[in-house]
C-alpha cells in the first residue's frame, strides 16, 4: 500500500502506491495511534489523554513495514505501525474547500420519483433495510409502502433502526382535525412547507408520518429538499445566503398550557467550514427576529422570502397523497414536508412521530459493514 | 409606555418613556403582527406565509395609541397595534458584540458550592422544582440529594421536566464494573472529565447519573464548566480557541456489535454570531481528526491540548461524592463530569440516562410564567 516513507521529527511523509503522497504530524500519529496500550483493542475507545503524550514529542525513526508505516516517538521510545489502507482513508493532506454538501448526500427536486420500499420487505430482509436506510441518508426522504393499517404501526418502523424522541406531543400524535387545536397541524388547513419543531433545541432530526386514514378531498402531502433549496439561494443570491446563515432566527411555541418552547437558532445552519448542517424553515413559528442587525434586516427579510418562493416553487416538490398503511420518513433537519388543504366527507388520520438520525445512520453503517456489497 | 412615534415608508421610529429609542422595519412589524388574521389567538402560531404579505409593503401611517403604537400598511389598508411593553421586549435596534456567553448562564470554577435539591421539595414543591431547574439552566449542573437508592428512580428525575432519549445504551444503563466492558465507563479505570457521547448527533443535552451504592475506595465525581474552560481558552489564546471552533472534529465509537456512531462537530461551537453553543470533549472517543487544514494541524493540537489542561485544572472542578440515593444532571453541551478511579472490596453502582433541554427549559419557563417572583 506504501511506496515509500520519509520523515523529520515532527513530521512523516508516505506515498502511496498509486502515485499519491501525504504528510503527517508526529503529534497526530501518536495520538492516533492503534496498539493496544493507546487504544482499548475490545472497544476501541481511546486509553490516554492528550496530557499522557510529552509535549516535547519528536519522531526518531519512520520506515516501511510490509506496505505499512512504522514510527518511533521520543521521549517514550513507543514503536508503533499504521497500516497503510488506514493512513489512506485518514489523509488530511489536502486543499481545498469543504463542498456545501455533506458526503454521501445527492439533492433532488420534483422530478425525484419517490424513493419506496415495501414494509415487508424492509422487516425482513436486511439488505432492503439497508437500501431503505441508504435512500435517507442520501436523500433525506422515503417513503413505505404495504404497511397494516393500524394504529402505533410507525412506532415499528423507528423500531427498525433506532429510538423514538418523545416530546410533550407524547411518544406519537395524532394528525388530524380538533375543534380547539393547540397547533395547526390539527386542522384541516394547508400548512406550507416546512421542518418540524424548530423551536425545539435539539431539534428531532427524524419525522414519521404514517397514514391510517384519508379519503378527505386533499390532503395530499409534498416533501422539498431544504438542502436544493440552500443550494439555489446560494447561487442566485449569495449574500443572502450568508445573512440566513450568519444569524440566528428565533423560534417558540406555547399552543398548549405549561409549555413554551424557544429556540435560537439559524434558518440555514452550516458546519464551522461551511457544510450545509441543517434548515430550519417554519412560517407558524418563527418567532420575533431579534438577533439581526438594524442595517441588515430588510435583506434577512428579502433572503427570508425568497427561500420561502424557492420551497413554494412547485418545480421543488415531490407530491404524492398517503394511501392507509403507507408512511413516509424525512431528514428534519434537511427535507421539509407541506400538506394541501382538505375538507369534504371523507376522514384524515395520520399518526406522527420523532426519532434521531444517530440511531438511523449507526444502523445503516452496522448493515454496511455486514454487506460490504453496499458500496457497489 | 410609548412616549412619541415618527415613521417613513419603511421603518417606524418609537421613543420609550425610559428615553431610549429603537426603529422597527415595516417588514418586520407586518410579519409579526398580533392580530387574529396574522397569528391563530389560541395556539399563537402564524397564519400567513412570507409570501402572503406584498414586497410593496408600506407603512401610511404610525400614531401613539394610548402607550401602544397603532400601524397601517399598504397596499393591503391593514391597520395593526402593537403594545408598547411587546416592543421593548423585542428591540432589535442596537449595536455591539453578541456576548460569548448565552442569556441567562453564568460560568463558574471549583469554588462554586455544589447546587443542590431535595428529592422530596423537588417533587412536592413548584417552587423548589423551578428553583433547581433554573440551576440547571443558569449553571449547567445540579445535585438532587435524599432521595431513593432504587433502581430506575433516575427515570423519575427525568419526569419531573421532560423526557427520556433512549439510545443504544437502553432507556437508561448500568454504570458498574463488567467483565468485558463495552465502554470504559463500565470499568473501574478513572475517566478524564467529559462530555458524553460527542460521537451522537444530535448530541443528548442532558445526563442524570444517579447512586445506588458507592462504598468502593475512590469513584469520586468532578463536574467542571466547559463554558467556563473555553472561556478561559479565548482570553489566554485567541488564536487557539479560533482554531477548536473553527474547524470540525470527529468523534467515534463501535463498543458494540451493530453500533457504528460517528459525528462531524466542533470541540467548541459556536452560534453564527459567535454564542458559546455547545462543548464537546472525550478523549476515548475522538476520532481521527481530518478536517483540518494540514497547515493548521499542529496549533490545532496545542490548542486541544491546553483546552484539556484547563479541563484537568484541579481549580476547575467541584467533586463530591455521591451517595446511595443521591444523583446530579448536566447539561451535557457544557459541563464535562469526570470519575475518580476506584477499586477495594466495597461496590460502586450509579444509573445514567439521557434526557433534552427543550423538555427543561421549556418546563422552567413555564413555571417562571406560573410564579412571576422567580424573576426576583
Amino acid at each position: 500500500m506504501l511506496r515509500s516513507v520519509t520523515f523529520s521529527a515532527r513530521q512523516v511523509t508516505v506515498a502511496f502506491v498509486d502515485g499519491t503522497a501525504a504528510r503527517f504530524h508526529a503529534i497526530w500519529l501518536r495520538d492516533n495511534a492503534l496498539d493496544p496500550e493507546t487504544r482499548d483493542p475490545g472497544n476501541r475507545q481511546r486509553l490516554i489523554t492528550l496530557s499522557d503524550i510529552p509535549a516535547d514529542l519528536a519522531i526518531t525513526d519512520a520506515q516501511l513495514a510490509g506496505g505499512d508505516l512504522r514510527v518511533t516517538f521520543a521521549p517514550e521510545g513507543k514503536t508503533v505501525d499504521f497500516p497503510g489502507t488506514w493512513l489512506a482513508d485518514h489523509v488530511y493532506d489536502h486543499a481545498g474547500q469543504t463542498p456545501l454538501l455533506p458526503k454521501g448526500t445527492t439533492t433532488w427536486d420534483g422530478t425525484m420519483p419517490a424513493p419506496c420500499s415495501d414494509w415487508r420487505d424492509v422487516r425482513s430482509n436486511p439488505r432492503a433495510l439497508r437500501d431503505w436506510l441508504a435512500a435517507v441518508a442520501e436523500l433525506g426522504f422515503a417513503k413505505l409502502t404495504g404497511g397494516p393499517a393500524e394504529p402505533e404501526a410507525l412506532l415499528r418502523v423507528a423500531d427498525l433502526f433506532g429510538h423514538v424522541r418523545e416530546t410533550n406531543y407524547g411518544r406519537f400524535f395524532e394528525v388530524r382535525t380538533e375543534v380547539n387545536p393547540s397547533n395547526l397541524a390539527y386542522t384541516g388547513l394547508g400548512l406550507q412547507a416546512h421542518t418540524d419543531n424548530p423551536y425545539r433545541d435539539p431539534v428531532p432530526t427524524l419525522q414519521i408520518l404514517y397514514c391510517l386514514e384519508n379519503s378527505a378531498e386533499g390532503g395530499e402531502s409534498i416533501v422539498v429538499d431544504g438542502f436544493r433549496a440552500a443550494e439555489r439561494l446560494r447561487e442566485e443570491d449569495p449574500a443572502g445566503f450568508a445573512l440566513l446563515a450568519g444569524h440566528p432566527a428565533r423560534f417558540e411555541y406555547r399552543g398548549t398550557e405549561g409549555v413554551c418552547l424557544r429556540a435560537r437558532r439559524p434558518m440555514i445552519e452550516l458546519s464551522p467550514d461551511g457544510q450545509l448542517q441543517a434548515i430550519r424553515f417554519n412560517n407558524r413559528s418563527t418567532a420575533p427576529l431579534v438577533d439581526i442587525p438594524f442595517d441588515d434586516m430588510e435583506a434577512y427579510y428579502a433572503a427570508y422570502r425568497r427561500l420561502g418562493e424557492l420551497i413554494d416553487d412547485p418545480a421543488m416538490g415531490v407530491s404524492f397523497k398517503l394511501e392507509p398503511g403507507e408512511s413516509f420518513i424525512v431528514d428534519n433537519t434537511r427535507v421539509l414536508h407541506a400538506r394541501k388543504g382538505y375538507s369534504g366527507s371523507g376522514s384524515r388520520w395520520l399518526q406522527g412521530c420523532y426519532a434521531d438520525k444517530d440511531g438511523l445512520l449507526s444502523t445503516l453503517a452496522a448493515l454496511q459493514a455486514q454487506q460490504p456489497e453496499a458500496a457497489e
